[in-house]
């Protein structure tokens, strides 16, 4: 597949995905939305695909929406490009808010995130400002160049933070660190976010990517990848359950159905003979379904 | 509006409240709790008030409930004063627990700073105990004296944290530390309080109330109101949400609503135009209605 | 009670149960669940346990699941001993995941861990792997000894992290970190695991076992043993519910309720008379019955 907005690459099990319009600072914007999409699906999909990082050409990750509309830029009543999916506004001219052209874009792609089936890194080359410091936050990790630089500038520019943020963020870092980013807005550097666990880990400009695509592979070389696919999903969605039931229903049922596997026979024979594995099953085809257990809920 | 228990002030855009029984250590009782929960309501009404900041008068913050009825003091179906919504308890002698006289009174106080529009600092001078402390959980932000000393000392009272601190408490310091402190109900000082990440900065007395006030300041100055109101409403409410759904739906509306708005266009242009932004709406009037998913439940 | 997997032993207020198969380095079995599931049961049913301490007789705390039936270990569905409760598979060959065959052994140990009504600390002696880690989430406290290891390795078996950890772990670590250890497997360090929030302290390997009984002790001493167990249920429950109002529904009731006791009674008097409170009440026949607030969900 041909993407105008990114660029994916794929080498050494490792789907790199880069946010590729440099002479924009690689904003965001409608079809960037629609591109990564796709490359998460494309990311499930391919059983060659271990892991998956984000990354951005040029100077910056991601400088945010694209403000070429300027002071219209949010009033999606009024942009074409936003209203793909049909308005949202009734003939009496109120707003049907459960009408999906409600739906924020960041939103989109961070729900999408959140469903991958891979382990996800964001390895933040530059700055990362608005939907583009969001949109990393359901990845599992963010590494960072010591010459990026991080703002949730929502607030500034008279709107709010969006693509889920006001779940991901603080259970990430706390309530008192998001608020106090969030209700500033200001830009703050790479220390700060180190400090604040926003990122893992600070990397000189050049050893990023290395550090992340070695990270990567280390943490996958080993695992079944089914068993990696039904980890992400059982602890991000558990993050929010209500009790520990609900965990004991989904890995009971994960427990039995992957106990039956090639996948568990090979892992405990391979430990048993101290060799390496060679695990049989593949997340594209041996991705059990546990129905409601593992699905999520409709916007409305 | 005078106040018994409390002095109450405006300036620099910050409405301070100061727990005004010094005699008795600013101990906790009933007018008090009335008191706090309109100087709640004042604030969020009130244009001018960009910040709120709670701090004690005198060497203590607050000691907690006040003990002046002595071993009765929990006792409240002995006690009139604790009854002014009714008795609970049915004909036959057994309690009706869902009667609004049950309902704790530190509750009844948390959770109206909860629902507070605008941020609120706790500025810590002195002793925090009891419910002197668990009324700032819900606060965004502790800033202590180094005099500080806290107690969650409910076990050694023989009754349990109250003020939904079970809510709170866990989230804020994770659950050991939560249940270290409030198993053993002991006092602990400021140090400590600080590593465990109850407090987010100490200060010299005599700095505290100006490092709250600037960092009061400094959080609210360049953002829009109505965007910190609706910061503070997702990022809380959204903490014990299931699943990302549910923010996405509310930063949906959110985000389509306020990007409608006369903030978002300043908000942009400003930014293009490289000046301060002067934001024209206001949160008495422009915070929006988005029905339950800004709602609370009731009290049952 | 007799146990042949474990043993139990009570002193000074506290229940001390060691996992005893040290010539398998106390690998978790059936049996081992079983007992332990009683000995917490035993805890909660004695009023001269004020705590409940674990450990592991010899090098070892728990090496995980024994591996004795090699490949077949975790193919419950050949396994008679794991199919107690009878089959959950269906006439036609499907899988009833509903039947509680499906539960996973490690997850019904650690549902009733999470409901003890004591304080519960975890001693890691030596190494803690697969389900002799995840046994230990629920615990308040885990302290380790400096020559401990940890390891999630589920998937390295071809299996996935069980005993409901998907539910503890990024609660208690955050979900980058909880991922990290998940997604590669890898045994680490002691040092690791305090750094990563895993473990509350470190000790000499003589010096563990001390220092878990001389913090039970002075965590209790001084604390209404009903208030402690409530402050744990609460705590606990509430670290999962959706919005503060369920706290405040809880801990109304339970203000309300302890608030008429003996108990409160003799804590306010003791600490007004500036002596040591002798509380009255017991957990055995004074831990109030709030219903479905303190309830579970069934297992389906």
């Amino acid at each position: 597949m041909t993407y105008q907005t990114i660029i994916v690459d794929i080498a050494d099990g490792i789907q790199q995905i880069t946010l590729n319009r440099p002479d924009r600072l690689n904003a965001f914007n409608a079809p960037m939305m629609h591109e990564l999409i796709a490359a998460f699906d494309d990311a499930d999909a391919n059983d060659d695909v271990r892991a998956v990082i984000v990354t951005g050409a040029g100077r910056a990750y991601c400088a945010g929406a694209d403000l070429g509309e300027g002071g219209a830029t949010f009033d999606y009543a009024k942009r074409p490009d936003q209203m793909e999916q049909g308005s949202p506004i009734r003939a009496d001219g109120s707003v049907d808010y459960s009408h999906p052209g409600v739906r924020d874009g960041g939103g989109r792609l961070t729900l999408r995130i959140f469903n991958c089936k891979k382990p996800v890194i964001g390895a933040i080359n530059g700055p990362a400002v608005g939907i583009g410091l969001t949109m990393t936050l359901p990845m599992d990790f963010r590494l960072a160049s010591e010459t990026a630089r991080f703002g949730f500038v929502f607030t500034r520019r008279g709107i709010v933070p969006e693509a889920a943020s006001s779940w991901f963020l603080p259970r990430l870092v706390g309530i008192g660190q998001a608020l106090d980013w969030c209700y500033s807005g200001r830009v703050f550097d790479a220390a700060e976010a180190l400090k604040g666990g926003l990122v893992r880990s600070l990397h000189a400009p050049d050893d990023l990517l290395p550090a992340a695509r070695a990270f990567a592979q280390e943490m996958t070389a080993q695992s079944a990848p089914v068993s990696i696919a039904l980890t992400r999903q059982m602890m991000w969605r558990m993050m929010g359950a209500e009790h520990p039931m609900i965990a004991h229903r989904l890995d009971s049922r994960a427990i039995w159905s992957r106990g039956q596997s090639d996948d568990a026979r090979e892992g405990v024979q391979s430990f048993l003979e101290k060799r390496e594995a060679a695990y049989p099953n593949r997340v594209s085809t041996d991705f059990p379904d546990f129905g409601e257990l593992l699905g999520d809920p409709e916007y409305r």
